[in-house]
């Protein structure tokens, strides 16, 4: 298994320097025959999924899982209406910054450039195979894809389909591979390729990502998890902030981007506490809170100190209640995980203080947390969140798939 | 130790809180304090030093090592000195890229931030403790120093001198700390303080490097090797050609940025060989060539194969003639450490294609090599060069040392 995955990690390599210098053209030519592709292939992409679904029933997988195992109609149609999003992209590759003079007369810019070979490891849904390839392409970079192994069915044939309609366009069709193998330690070997991968992207649970990050030699982009903090401040407009803490938290728990723990300025929790309270109750989210808190909210129950820092993905709430402005920026300090964090205030100092002082990869002044997606924040699609600040922290869209290098322009020029 | 070295990392994660958020002017001013904190120590810190060399004598250490350790009154000045450039340095910390605005009235930008906790892992020369930890400083980061065991003293009284300035200017002393121990296994703790660390940074040896890159949880950037091209085009000025050909072999062999392999078009190497071979010649350089080019130059050695993409670090270059444009390009990719190439060429199509096809750091047109490095491309002081392409690719100066988070201001804003 080693050797094969070496043999795809080098071919992959050999791709990248074909895909690298593809016109614009040309990639989204291929990003066409890859959309066409799957809708020729629609019926068979649904009877190798359901091979999957029915593995995963027998091994009594839960329903949420399963959910998000399920190529419906619903989930294929957004897939392929993906790919044209994706066309539509602004081709960053071959885009030169700004161009300096050196006093010696030499001409200094930078151009970006793909990044090279991507590695993505990721778990259950099937569509981050699509959705990876035609973004990682579109960049110009080649991508070893290693989905989750309770998708494995329904990878193989995506990739199938993929392969298909690079053939068409004329493509290497090593630029996008998936790993055929379903054995676990199949990520193991594709951790070691250093010098053929340049990038791992997992995406997946804390542990698959905990793992990647500790076993390999190529760099990683992650993204651990979203411990988002909403603040409602002495100066807040607290109508505003009942609705952007209620949106943080409730419009949808389960993602990254919700709200985990709700700081309120004591000058304004007697007042801004039950408005909140009632709203959180009537949709049935559950408050832990602080001392403070549960002397205002009667049915709020208490918090244990693990609840602050903690990420519920669930309708539950951490609730505290600080003394000042300072106090809460330090509880995100200590607390947050460089996601997602808001301020709700009307005040300018405080506002541009947050903006400033607070560390995370999206920090927002009176909006919903849930906004932190690179649709959302004008990127485009998006390939991960990074809470990690090399190279990207936050939404990383396709420019985050290329680097940059020096491009100098000389008319004989040595060095005395 | 472990627990040293880990406190050492909490303090420093605490300091760099502090650090992220000082003005320009107190940042400024701190520099200031190292610096006559150096000048007031200039004796003290030579006498360490000696301890150093006179130990390193003992260990019969080659006198290029020796050379490299000792801190005389020129690299003590030029250290000093570099303190003022950075003085003058832009700081690139809390500047803010263009806002966008979008359809529902966000305003979405990016603001320049301090990348936290650095840590810089280096050999021998002693300087790098000061150049670094200003560097570092200046865009708002906190810093530990593990320099090499065979300049311990000097890195310690350095340190001390550094914690002095520090203390004068009011800031927190551990935003400058240096690993107290000159035991090997230090390093090994360093490498796993994810979480405490955000980015390590090794110098040295291939060996450190690799040894870092392997066993680190913490993100590493990292320069493994030079191995740089010179190609002269069958169009080239051929005067011009043998000067920088000259230039990027000659002017400092020893660095990472010398030209290592020398390619020649076929179509002018009978008149363009015997011109550079007579300047090799003169200065000493060993030619090892292919057989065309052992044809041409009586004197060159027959190259091993292994010649080609080797790291000389000497007055030898390989030599090789190529039939084609293409064969160098192919060439430079299957041989290249991602450093330095440079095309000599009077053909504008040959010149854009050299620019975007071959993929390396730092890639120039009638140039020579040695001008990968942070200074002479424009950045001011560097910390280091990357032939990584995450974060940063080539040379990375003061900007390198920050990153980006996205700041969104809104109205109340909620997704729906």
């Amino acid at each position: 298994m080693e050797k094969q995955i070496i043999e795809i990690a080098r071919s992959a390599r050999k791709a990248s320097r074909k895909t690298a210098i593809l016109s614009t053209d040309k990639k989204n030519m291929a990003l066409e025959e890859i959309r066409k592709s799957l809708q020729k292939n629609y019926k068979k992409i649904q009877d190798e999924n359901l091979k999957d679904i029915s593995e995963a029933e027998k091994r009594g997988l839960s329903s949420a899982m399963i959910d998000r195992l399920t190529l419906s109609d619903k989930v294929m149609d957004a897939m392929i209406a993906g790919i044209d999003e994706v066309i539509l992209l602004d081709d960053p590759v071959g885009s030169i910054g700004p161009i300096k003079k050196r006093p010696n007369g030499l001409e200094v810019g930078r151009m970006n450039i793909p990044i090279g070979v991507i590695g993505m490891i990721y778990e259950s849904r099937p569509n981050v195979t699509i959705d990876a390839a035609v973004l990682c392409l579109k960049a110009g970079n080649a991508v070893i894809l290693r989905g989750g192994t309770e998708a494995f069915h329904s990878n193989q044939v995506l990739a199938m389909a993929i392969s298909e309609g690079l053939e068409k366009a004329g493509l290497d069709k090593n630029c996008v591979q998936i790993i055929p193998f379903r054995e676990r330690e199949a990520v193991n070997f594709l951790l070691k390729q250093e010098g053929l991968i340049d990038l791992l992207i997992p995406r997946g649970g804390e542990g698959l990502i905990r793992f990647v990050t500790e076993n390999s030699s190529v760099p990683v982009l992650k993204h651990y998890k979203g411990v988002c903090h909403v603040y409602i401040d002495k100066f807040a407009d607290l109508s505003m902030g009942a609705d952007i803490a209620f949106n943080s938290k409730v419009q949808r728990p389960g993602v990254c981007n919700a709200m985990e723990t709700l700081l309120v300025h004591k000058d304004v929790s007697e007042k801004f506490l039950p408005l909140i309270g009632k709203m959180y109750k009537d949709a049935g989210v559950e408050i832990r809170g602080c001392v403070k808190t549960c002397k205002i909210l009667k049915d709020a129950v208490h918090a244990d100190p693990s609840d602050f820092g903690k990420e519920f993905l669930d309708l539950i709430a951490a609730v505290k209640v600080v003394d000042t402005f300072h106090e809460a920026v330090e509880h995100i300090s200590l607390n947050n995980s460089g996601h997602t964090e808001s301020i709700v205030t009307k005040d300018y100092s405080r506002a541009r203080r947050f903006l400033r002082e607070v560390d995370s990869s999206v920090v927002l002044v009176n909006a919903s947390t849930r906004f932190n997606d690179g649709n959302q924040l004008g990127l485009g699609a998006e390939i991960g969140i990074s809470t990690d600040k090399l190279h990207a922290y936050g939404p990383m869209g396709i420019e985050e798939l290329t680097t940059r290098k020096f491009i100098v322009f000389g008319d004989g020029q040595i060095r005395s």
